[in-house]
């Protein structure tokens, strides 16, 4: 139950790195046309600006009943290769329908 | 009365552009410390990120008792010179002492 519960969060969960802004605006609007209630669009560093393009792209364009439910930055550290600390901002939108 | 407020409120807002993150972080913990009880950093586009980063510097290296009060996205319309409309998406983060 827990593990279901765990898979399900991971599911709603959308990570956008580098690729183009339109991969990552289809698989938030796959999520919440499967039914799942709020996506969470998670990013890093260069990637936030992205992340947010992704989020009013969906909310205007493609799934217009969606509402930005709530909008947290941290700090995270990154442990490089090179056995460094990185310090890299992150943010995480939460959308909601 | 109402120009000075005016006034008031565009000098507690910064806005991130294309300049290191660190030019950002002074013109915020200044403001801070000139006894603006909130400030409000702004950005489009790619320095969004920025953005978070200078938000996130000033909270946890400069001015440790700033909670981050209160974040919007938006999406703006830019007119440019050839007369096309641009849309840009936009971040307002809210510091507050």
């Amino acid at each position: 139950m827990a593990e279901q519960r765990a898979k399900r969060n991971l599911e709603n969960v959308v990570f956008v790195g580098k690729k183009g802004t339109m991969s990552y605006v289809l698989a938030v609007v796959t999520q919440m046309n499967q039914g799942s209630p709020h996506v969470m669009i998670k990013a890093r560093g260069k990637a936030i600006s992205r992340a947010v393009d992704v989020a009013e792209i969906v909310k205007n364009k493609f799934v217009t009943d969606a509402k930005i439910n709530d909008i947290q930055i941290a700090t995270e550290e990154i442990n490089t290769d090179e056995g460094n600390v990185l310090k890299v901002s992150a943010i995480e939108i939460k959308l909601m329908k």
